[in-house]
C-alpha cells in the first residue's frame, strides 16, 4: 500500500507563530512547548484529529448529497481509496502538528459484506494504521467501533431486540478493542447513537438496560484480560439519531454504570454539543463529571444554540471552552483523555484549505481557553470566593452535620435551640462573571 | 376555630353521571366504584388536591401581581385566614369528592418570622388538619416542607453554603414529616427546587451533593425512628428556579440515591411537567423509574410544549395521560402513591367554579385514560408485539449472551462462526400508533 | 414503458369500514362520501400521499445508510427504475382511494447531470405522469422543484450568491410550474429549505431578501402568463436545513409577501412540524394565515415535542389535530389547498405493509379530527364564549374606538371622564379545554 | 421632595482607569470620550440604566419572595418612598456616569387605586423627574407605560376582550407619551407583554390584531400632534407571560406594521434575550431590522441558554455583543436609540455593590464589543470576503436578472442556451470564525 497522500501536499507543517502573526494557517496560542500550570501544552491538551467528519463525511445532510470532492471518496468502494484515506489522513495531522487521531473501525477499512470480510479488511487496515503511526509520529488517542451506521444496527447494537446483531456488535467491538490495544491506543470508547428507543409502545426497557449492561461488563472483562490499560469511555448523547438515547447525559451514564458495578472501570468522553442538547453547559458536564469521579475525555464539537441537532461543529468560543477548561483543571486534567475534534467543516467548506481553518482555530480557541483557565487560577479571586462561601461546613455546625450519630432531630433541635434566623448573603454572581471577562 | 368553608358553598358534590351527562360540572369518566382491571378507579387513581397552586397562589406571575379574589388571602397573615383556608380546602376535596389532599408546611398555616412561631403556627395547623380530615373524611397523600420560597433559601436549603440554613431546613422537614406521619400521610416528599446553582463560578459541586446525600439519609434515618411507613418521594425537575437542579430527572436521582446508598428507600414523584422540561415525555419518565425500581407517585401537572417554563397546567390530553397510564399499570399500579394535582388554573381563570373546571376535567382526562389502558392491556396486541420482538433473547443465543462464563470474544467467535448476517425487521412504530388511537 | 407496479400488488383497495372494524388496513373514521358540514370528506380533506418520502426515501439518516428494500431503488439512475417508482406510486395512490398525490421535479424523474438531461429526463416523466393520470384516476395536489438536494444548491437557490444557480433555480420552476399546469395540479409549492443562511459572516440579508423577492414575484408573472389558476403556496420552515430559513413561519412570511407586493398572490402550506420547530402550535399557524389571508394547504407531518429536528412523523393525535381542523373550518376550509403526507415511516419501519399502516393511520386521525370538529362547530358553546368574550366591542366604546376622528386623547379623556375601572374576567380556559375533551 | 439618596453613598463615580486596573468598580473598555469609528463612545452607545428591574423589583421569582432590602421598599405604597426611589435611581445613573434612563409609568409614581389617583401620582412623579435631570444631568432615553402588571391587564391591553381596559391602556399611553416629551425623551417604547393568547379557544385572532393596529395607529397619530420627534419603539418577545405574543420577533413585528401601514412610523427595540427566545440570535434581529429598515434601539439583556424563559441577565459575552455591534455599525449606528439596561442582578444578588458590578460589567463587554466591531470594520477581510462572494450579481447575469422585463423563462432560458452548470464554492465559514476570534 504505498497511495501517496497528495490532497495537503501544498500546505506547510502548521506551526505556532503568536497572537500577532498574520499567517492565517499558524497557531496563535498553541505553542505545543509552553508551560502552562506544570505541564506543556502538548500534554495538557493531547489533541486528536478524528477520521469519522474529516476522512468520512462527504458533506451529505438529510436534505441534500455529499458536496466534497476528496480523491479518496471517488471509489468508496476499493482497497486503494481506504489506504489514501488512511495515509492522507495521518498525514494531516502531520500537518497540523497535533499528536493524536482517532477513528471508528469503519472510517478506515475497505466496506465489507460478510464476517469474513470484516475480519479481512479490518485487518489490513489495521497493519497499515500501524505503519503509517511509525512513519509519521503519530498516536491513537482511541479507537471505537461504529454500531450505528450499517442497516444492521437500525434498533440498537448492544440493545437491539435481536441477539444476532447484540453477536455482531462484540466482534466489532472485540476487533476494534484489540486493535485500539495493539495500536497504543490510550482510550477505548463506545457512543451509543442507537442504543436507545424510538418508542416505548415497542420497547423493553428494562431488558435493553440490562443486555446493555451486560455487554458493557463484557467489553471491560475483556480489555483486562488483552491487558488494555487504557481507559473504557462512554460518550453521553442524550438523543439523534434515537428519539432517547439511555446514555443521556453524564449523571444518567453515572447512575447506569452503579447500576451495573462499573463507576470505577469506565469514564465519560463529553461532547460540548451533546452536553447542549441534553440542556446542560458544556462546563457543567465536565463538573458533574468530576463530582461523581467519572471525568475521562472531551469531544471538543460544538453545536447551534438556536438549531436542535447535532451541528458538531468546530469549538469557536474561547469564552465558553475557558469556562470548560476551568473545569478540566479543577478535575485534575487529562490522564489518559484528551480534546478530540469528530468536529465537521459546514457542508458549504468544501475545499482541502477549510479542513485546516476548522482544526487550527479549534485547537487555538481551546489553547487559549487553557491560557485564560491559568490566569483565572492563578488570579485566585474566584476560587477564594467560593471557599469563602462555603467557610460555614468546614465550622462546628458543619462538622455536627456530618459527624457520626448526628441525626435530624439534633440538627433541627440546635436550630430551635439557637433560634438560628440566617440572612441570605450575596452570590456575587455579576462580580464574578466580571471577574471572567476580565481575565479571559 | 371555626371559620366556615362558604367559598363554594353554591357548588354540589361533583358525581359520576357518565358519558353523555350535559352536566359540566359532573365526572364523565370517573365512577370511584367501577372496577378497572381488578381495583376500584378509587383505588387505582387515589387522587390528591393540593393546598399550593390551588390555595395558596394568588394568580401573580413575573409581570404581574395577583388576580384571585379567595376571602382567605385578604388577610394573608392572619391566623383566621389560615383557619379558613384550611377549612375551605377540605371542604373543596370533599365537594370533588376525592379521597386526598396534600401540602406542604407553609400552605396550611400562618406566616411566621422565627422559630417558636414555626413551631407555634404550625403545630396549630396540624391540630386543626387532624380535626378537619375527621369532620371531611378526606387523607393526606403527603406532606412536604416548603425549602424554597423564603429567602433564607435563596442559595439552597441543604444544599446551601451555609449550615444553619441547612438547619433551618432540617426544622422544618422534621416538622412536615412529623406531622405527615401524625396525619396518616402515606408519603413524605421533597420537591429540591432550589437545590441546585445558579452558577458553577461559586458552587462547589461535590459538597453540595454531598450535603444533600446527607439530609437525605438523615431524612430516610428520622422516618424509620419515629415509624412512618409511608414513602420518601423526590420531585425531579431540571431547572427553574435554579439554572440546574440536581434532581433532573428520574435517572439523575436514581444515580443520586445510588451513590449515597438510598436506592431502596426513596422513590420518584414524577411530574408530566417536568419531565417535558427535561427532554423526555411523561410515559418515559415513568418508565425509567419502573426499570431502575423507584416508581412511586404522580404529579399531574403538565407543560406546554411551546413555552420553555413550568406552567403547571392541568392534564387536558387523554392521549398523553393514556400512554402514562399504560406505563404506571406496566409498574404495577400504585402502591402508596397517586395522581396529586398541584396544577394551577391560568391567570386569567379567577372564579370559583374555575378551580372545580380544572380539577374536574383534569380528573376526567385522567379516569378516561386508565379506561384506554385497560382496553390496551386487554386487546394485547401492542404487548404481543413487543414480547415477539424481542424473543430472540429467550432462544440459545440471548441465553448464552448471559450466560455464566460467556466472554466477549465467545460471542464474537459466534459470529464468526455461524457467519451471522441478521436482517433489521420492522419495528412498527406505525402499526402500534394506530392500534394506541384505536383504544383511546 | 410498461413497468407493472407490484409492490402493493398483495393489498387490496383500503375501504371504510368503520369505527369497530377489527380490519387494521381499513379505514374507521375517513368515510370520503360521508357529508360534514355541507361537503364530503373528500372534498373537505383532498388528501395527497407525496412521492418524495414514501418513494424516494431510502431510510437513511444522518448516523446510518438506507434500510428500505424498494425495487425501484437498487438501480437508482436507470429509465426503467424511474418508470416504476412512478406507476407504483399512483398504483399506491389509488390503492388507499385518495385523490390526490404531489411531486418535486427530480422526485419523478431518471436523475440528470447536466440542462439538456434535466429537461429530457424530466419531460418523459412528465408525460408518463399524464398517462398514469389518466389510468388511475388519480390528481395533482400540487408540483415543486427540488432546489436543495444537488449540492449547487448548497448555498441556496433563488438566495444562492451565484446568479448561475439563481438561473437553474428558475429552469427548475419554470418547468415543474409548467408541468404543474399540464397535468391539472391545484397549486404550486415552494419549500425554501436552503433560502436561509448558515452564517450572518459571509450573508447579505438584504440582498439575498431582494433577490428572493424578485424570484417570487417571476413565478408568479410566470403562472399568469401560463394560464395556471392554481395557487402559489409557500411552505414556512424556521431552520433546518439552515441555521435561519427565511421563511421562519407563517408571520414572517406574510411579512415577505406584503413587502414584495405578493400578499394577494401568494399562500402558504402549513406543516404542523415546521410550526412547533418553530415555536408555535400547529392550530396557531393555520388561525395566522387565516387573520393574514393567506391559508393554502396543509402539510400533515408532525414532529417529536421532545426532538429538535424535522422528524416529519406521520400524523397521530387526533387531540391536536381537531384543533388544527377547527382554524381550518374558521377559515373557510380548503380552496385549491388540500392535506398532502410528505411524512416518512420511521427508519425501522421497512415492510411495503408500514407505508399503508403510516397512511391509513394519518387519514384516520384527520377524518377523525374533522368530525370532532363538526361536533365542536355544531355543539356551539366554545364559539358563543369567545363571541360574548369580545361583545364590548359590539357596544358603544368598541365603536368609538374605531369610529373615525377618534384619537388617542379622546379615548384616554374618555376614561377619566367615566372613571373606568374595568374587572378582569375569567377567560375559562379549563372549562373550553373541557369543553374540546367532551367533543373530541 | 428632598428625600436624600443615600443608598450609593458610599461608592464614588465610575470611572475609566483601563484595561490593567485592578478596582473592580471602573470601567476598562468604556472611555467615554474615546472616538471609534467617527464618534465618541458616550455617543455610541447610548447607555441607559432602567428603573423597572433595577430599583423596583423586589428579587422574587415564581418560587419565592423578595430577597432585597432596599430602603425605598420598606413601604411600597408611599409618596415618600417613590420620591426616594426617583431620587436614588437618578443619583444611580450619576454614579455610573452614564448619559441616559428610562421607565415605566408605574417604576417612578406612588401605585394608584384609580384613574385620578394615576394623573396626580404621576403627575407628581413627572415633575420630580424633570427637577431630577436637571440636578443630575441625566437625560431621558425612552419613557414607556406599564400594560402587563395591573390585574386589568391579565387579558391584554390593546388587545383586551374588554374596551374598557383598552381606554385605562390608551390613558396610561398618553400619560406616558406626554410625559416622555415634556421630559425631552429621545423614544417611546411600547412592549406588549400581554398582547397575545393564553388558548386560541377563547381569542379572536383576527380581532385582537386589528384592534392592536389601530391602537399603535392612535399612539402614531399622538405623537405626531404633540409634536413628539423621537421614535416610537416596539419591543419584540415571542411569549411569556403570554403563550403567544403578537411581537413575535423583528420580522413578525415588521409584517405587523406594513399591515397596518406603519412600518416608516415604527421601529424595533431589540433585547438579546427575546431574540434567542424566538429562536434567532441577538445579531440576526439586528440583521433583520437593518435589512426591512425598522432598526431602532437595543435592550442588552441576555438570556441562559439552557433556560427557556426570560432571566434579563446582564450581557457578559464579549463574542457574542461583537457580532451584533457588526451588525449596530452596518445598520448605521443608533439615531435617537441606545443600549438599556433592562437586565436584572440575581436574587441571590442582594448587595447594593452588585447593582453596580452588573451595570459596569454590561457596559464594559458592549464597550469592549465595539472596540473589537471597529477592529472587525478596519480589518476589512470579513467584508472583503462576503463582497466578493456576490461579486456574480453586479455582473451580466446578476443585472440581468433584476432588468425590467426580464421573465423567469428568460433566465430559465440563459440557464439552458449556456448550459450553465454552476460549482458550489466554499462559504468559508470556519475562516471568517478565525478571523472573528483574533480580532476579538
Ligand atoms: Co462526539
Ligand atoms: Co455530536
Ligand atoms: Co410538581
Ligand atoms: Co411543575
Ligand atoms: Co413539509
Ligand atoms: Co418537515
Ligand atoms: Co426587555
Ligand atoms: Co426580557
Amino acid at each position: 500500500m504505498s497511495a501517496a497522500p497528495e490532497y495537503f501536499a501544498e500546505f506547510p507543517i502548521i506551526a505556532f507563530e503568536g497572537e500577532e502573526t498574520a499567517n492565517e494557517l499558524a497557531y496563535r496560542y498553541y505553542d505545543k512547548n509552553r508551560v502552562v500550570l506544570g505541564k506543556t501544552m502538548e500534554e495538557h491538551l493531547r489533541f486528536a484529529v478524528c477520521m469519522w467528519h474529516t476522512f468520512c463525511w462527504p458533506g451529505s445532510d438529510v436534505f441534500g448529497g455529499g458536496t466534497f470532492d476528496r480523491p479518496w471518496m471517488s471509489h468508496p468502494g476499493g482497497t486503494e481509496a481506504a489506504a489514501l484515506k488512511r495515509a492522507t489522513a495521518l498525514d494531516f495531522v502531520r500537518k497540523l502538528d497535533l499528536p493524536f487521531y482517532c477513528f471508528h473501525d469503519v472510517d478506515v477499512m475497505e466496506p465489507a459484506a460478510d464476517v469474513a470480510q470484516y475480519q479481512r479488511n479490518f485487518g489490513m487496515a489495521v497493519d497499515h494504521l500501524e505503519q503509517l503511526q511509525g512513519e509519521t509520529g503519530r498516536k491513537l488517542l482511541w479507537g471505537t467501533a461504529n454500531l450505528f451506521s450499517d442497516p444492521r444496527y437500525a434498533a440498537g447494537a448492544a440493545t437491539s431486540p435481536d441477539p444476532e446483531v447484540y453477536a455482531w456488535a462484540a466482534l466489532q467491538v472485540r476487533s476494534a478493542l484489540d486493535a485500539t490495544h495493539r495500536l497504543g491506543g490510550a482510550n477505548y470508547v463506545l457512543w451509543g447513537g442507537r442504543e436507545g428507543y424510538e418508542t416505548l409502545l415497542n420497547t423493553n426497557l428494562s431488558r435493553e438496560l440490562d443486555n446493555f449492561g451486560r455487554f458493557l461488563n463484557l467489553v471491560v472483562e475483556h480489555k483486562h484480560k488483552i491487558g488494555f490499560t487504557g481507559t473504557i469511555l462512554i460518550e453521553p448523547k442524550p438523543h439523534e439519531p434515537t428519539k432517547h438515547q439511555y446514555d443521556f447525559d453524564t449523571a444518567t451514564v453515572y447512575g447506569f454504570l452503579k447500576r451495573y458495578g462499573l463507576e470505577n472501570e469506565v469514564c465519560v468522553n463529553i461532547e460540548a454539543n451533546h452536553a447542549t442538547l441534553s440542556g446542560h453547559t458544556f462546563e457543567h458536564e465536565i463538573a458533574m463529571a468530576n463530582a461523581l469521579g467519572i471525568f475521562g475525555s472531551i469531544d471538543a464539537n460544538r453545536g447551534d444554540h438556536q438549531n436542535g441537532w447535532d451541528t458538531d461543529q468546530f469549538p469557536n468560543s474561547i469564552e465558553e471552552v475557558t469556562l470548560a477548561m476551568v473545569e478540566i483543571i479543577r478535575a485534575g486534567g487529562f490522564t489518559t483523555g484528551g480534546f478530540n475534534f469528530d468536529a465537521k467543516v459546514r457542508r458549504q467548506s468544501v475545499d482541502a484549505e477549510d479542513l485546516l481553518h476548522g482544526h487550527i482555530g479549534g485547537v487555538d480557541v481551546i489553547a487559549a481557553g487553557l491560557l485564560a483557565a491559568e490566569r483565572i487560577i492563578e488570579d485566585g479571586r474566584i476560587d477564594a470566593f467560593r471557599k469563602e462561601r462555603y467557610a460555614g461546613w468546614d465550622g462546628d455546625l458543619g462538622r455536627k452535620v456530618h459527624a457520626e450519630g448526628t441525626s435530624l432531630a439534633d440538627i433541627a433541635d440546635l436550630a430551635v435551640a439557637q433560634n438560628l434566623a440566617p440572612r441570605h448573603r450575596s452570590g456575587k454572581q455579576e462580580r464574578l462573571e466580571n471577574l471572567v471577562n476580565r481575565l479571559v
